[in-house]
């Protein structure tokens, strides 16, 4: 998508040929800067310190971690190495060690002076698919953002709201979520985005937010507790979300809030549907409520807030009373009777057992 | 409330017989500082600049102001400017009005060296009248308290989940939604109070904590977005919010984000209580969706964030990137559908109209 009018991808290899190069996204939405990463230890703080998040963005960025790794040694003791060391960056992140086993798969049985140019090659390539699956996605779900616009008066933009940050920023480039609404606005439908701030962490007042703003889509901030006002009176569309991981029944795993969100449109008919790429749905698990653990994060993040002062330093000010408690749970789960339907790469599919089993039966079958 | 183990109101008249003190809540959470008032012209920058603030506690300030105004002197043509400048205060506060009211008519046909005394006499009257409508409430809604106890497994705390801040903060003493945790508290019940945040104006995260700490109920801040997934959990008995008007047919009018909260308890179902004084109950109105008109406020609220650096400063920092659009809507309607029950200073009433009406036959007779 476009940064300063020039389009950028979240990662890419520098014209060294062999550097990597990243967006710094700890410092958005109030500067923007790139970073370049040398070793395998730049790879592992970048992810480590968040320089760079979301589940298929961590992932091409372990992959190109391992090729680092492999350029200043590619033996096997490194390759182990450089592995354990990655993994441990984000111990839960699924993407991360699948493109990790990937990278080995494709090493292993090569000799040493070829392993470098085939781990490249092999980063290269799962970040071209991370970025066909978004377009694929995108595609999908641009249709329904194009069947809302026939159905307004002319001249009113379709509205939708998201949650959290399932944008470009989050994978090598479109999105999830956002890559329907940046296929739309490219297609020039007209659009516009509500999208919530997305406490405790903010990535829809900061990442969203910035991304729609660089890429020029029309767009507005709201608090977290605004969404079901707007759908009472009619002013959202329909809402589109990511997900972090969906069941085999279809239940939802994402940033919390969602829920609350999902409630709302159901109690105003406004649909709700999520993005996601196949990987993400866990055909190994059933009832997203019993079944999926929430995550508790730190109680920084609730008791404090960042962002820039009037003369443009960057700020961390707490905003609880000493003494108080704070819960900070990460993600919630939608349940699958709320959700309108799942946006994935082989199209839209309802958020139940039988038909994803029916759209993805190699996977569906392998987890019985 | 206590405030380092000492009982405090948010307004009193001081030792001195006729200035009067309130607690500057401005500084909440992070300081707690005390300000003095000696004529109208304080009690106007006290008002506007929210050093109080809440439906109760903006009347008995407005009525003391009109005995400072009276102290200085107690013209007809004083008194009339003495109201003009504090009805400008905060002019859709509905209290306010009446409050300014009730003390003309408590010394407009006396003669002039009585004015004072009967003004002071009244503005004490409002205040234990507030006092005395918030202990009601409390008794009432402790009673739900109370019966949720006795649910519980011996040793376990009812928890209670509230949005905003409707504490004592908000009123002479006790509050509306927090009075019955008070009672309920003071009187031996285990209890913990789930406290929203309360974007973007953080009045739960900031005044609600607060004063919850400071009385020394257990407590626990959590982001707007986190009360479904506590519902989905069974981590909440029930909720009790407060409200800014109730319509004739028991839509609630209420911080925004009350209706999502509202939605999940119904989902979950976990009683959903609206704790308020019945002057709050606008029998003019019968629709809330469409008739009681949403309030826009500043974008600032939603863009900025103010708390304490770690060097003890109060700062004020940007969240949002430059462009992006921000919208603040003060208020929600949560339909009567969504509301387990109305808990007035006469006890539990339904939220619909045969039972407002049947409550308060004077005030719903009046308003056909």
């Amino acid at each position: 998508m476009k940064v300063n009018g020039e389009h950028k991808r979240t990662i890419w290899v520098e014209p060294d040929g062999w550097a990597v190069g990243v967006i710094d996204q700890t410092l958005l939405p109030h500067r923007y800067a790139l970073a370049r990463w040398e070793t395998v230890e730049d790879a592992v703080r970048g992810i480590a310190t968040m320089q760079v998040r979301g589940a298929p963005l961590i992932g091409a960025s372990a992959a190109y971690g391992m090729c680092l790794a492999l350029r200043a040694d590619p033996s096997d003791e490194n390759l182990e190495a450089a592995y354990a060391k990655l993994s441990a960056t984000r111990p839960t992140a699924i993407n991360l060690k699948w493109a990790l086993d990937e990278i080995v798969a494709a090493v292993r049985n090569r000799p040493r002076d070829e392993r470098v140019v085939a781990a490249y090659r092999r980063a290269a390539e799962i970040c071209d698919e991370d970025v066909a699956i978004n377009q694929a996605i995108g595609r999908h779900g641009g249709d329904l953002i194009a069947a809302a616009a026939g159905r307004k008066r002319p001249g009113e933009p379709v509205n939708v709201l998201t949650h959290c940050n399932a944008g470009w920023l989050a994978t090598v480039d479109w999105g999830t979520a956002l890559a329907p609404i940046y296929l739309a606005h490219d297609g020039g439908i007209r659009l516009h985005v509500w999208a919530d701030e997305t406490r405790p962490r903010n990535q829809g007042a900061s990442l969203t937010a910035w991304e729609l703003g660089q890429h020029g889509v029309p767009h507005t901030v709201i608090p977290d507790s605004a969404g079901g006002h707007l759908m009472q009176h009619g002013m959202v569309d329909l809402a589109i979300v990511g997900t972090d991981r969906v069941t085999a029944d279809g239940d939802v795993c994402n940033k919390i809030g969602t829920y609350l969100k999902a409630l709302a449109a159901r109690d105003n008919g406004v649909p709700f549907y999520v993005a996601l790429p196949s990987p993400t749905i866990d055909f190994s698990v059933r009832d997203g409520l019993s079944e999926v653990p929430i995550e508790q994060r730190a109680a920084e993040e609730v008791a404090t807030m960042t962002g820039r002062t009037a003369d443009g330093r960057i700020e961390t000010v707490t905003i609880v009373p000493e003494g108080s408690a704070v819960a900070n749970y990460g993600f919630d789960v939608t349940p699958a009777r709320l959700v309108t339907g799942l946006i994935t790469e082989r199209g839209m599919i309802a958020a139940g057992r039988e038909a994803l089993a029916r759209a993805f039966p190699e996977r569906a079958g392998a987890a019985r």
